[in-house]
């Protein structure tokens, strides 16, 4: 260890006991993915139970919060929900079933995660929706939430 | 601060210095930004110099890096390459000159980040392909690379 790493180190500690108070205590790696992956399930739940503002309880209740769907750029929260509401509660639209696929959690830090799946939704008409997504969790003081989510659906 | 991140502190004390020969010493943010920055810049250069071995020095030389394209997943360095050959540089395709625009990095902890933005490719013929990525990189021993594209053409 070098004379800057150990500075930087000290530097850590020093600046984890102040923001002590904002985050609650570190989450072991495991603990991370897990709860990463219960809040998706919390997502796929509410969506399916047609609880549209609790699967909006899963992302960053922020104007800073970004949802890109395709090439589409989306910015703030309520926009989102907003989205949502448009393409899938408006007349002639449905929720349909949520499936999410092979997710795949990975770490970036002790705040900080990506994850990586596919979505399908299985509509009434017997046809399905799917594609893929990329998202950027953070761990906020009430919890992790999505930051950014950038959805691709199959052509 | 609690006992438990103070030993999960200490915990990360020891960690760092163990770790200490396989990365090189922590970045400040702002050097973290300019040196991410710095390697997409490099990126769009290479392209521009219709050198593709040297854009795709931007991305983790690993089976592991993803590359989602619209709904497209390709998984591995190679075939990421191999991808982009096909779609710039096979006959009856072009490279054309790449831009970045609105880029955005955000700091995900100290060897994480990802980046947000658009875009353009200005064709021979005068025509324009534009779309949005999300980026994910990490800080290797070996520098900033992608670890995971997701790329989003417009229509």
């Amino acid at each position: 260890m070098t004379a800057t790493q150990l500075f930087l180190s000290l530097g850590a500690l020093i600046l984890g006991t102040a923001l002590g108070s904002a985050l609650p205590d570190p989450e072991a790696p495991e603990a991370q993915e897990a709860n990463v992956r219960a809040l998706l399930q919390r997502q796929q739940e509410a969506w399916n139970g047609h609880d549209l503002e609790g699967f909006m309880a899963g992302y960053w209740k922020s104007d800073d919060l970004t949802f890109f769907s395709g090439a589409n750029v989306t910015r703030g929260w309520q926009a989102t929900l907003d989205r949502y509401r448009q393409h899938y509660q408006s007349p002639g639209t449905e929720m349909g079933k949520l499936e999410f696929r092979d997710l795949r959690i990975e770490m970036l830090g002790t705040d900080a995660t990506f994850a990586r799946g596919e979505y399908h939704l299985a509509m009434a008409s017997g046809q399905t929706q799917h594609g893929i997504f990329t998202l950027i969790l953070r761990r906020m003081p009430e919890g992790w939430r999505i930051v950014h989510d950038h959805t691709s659906p199959a052509e």
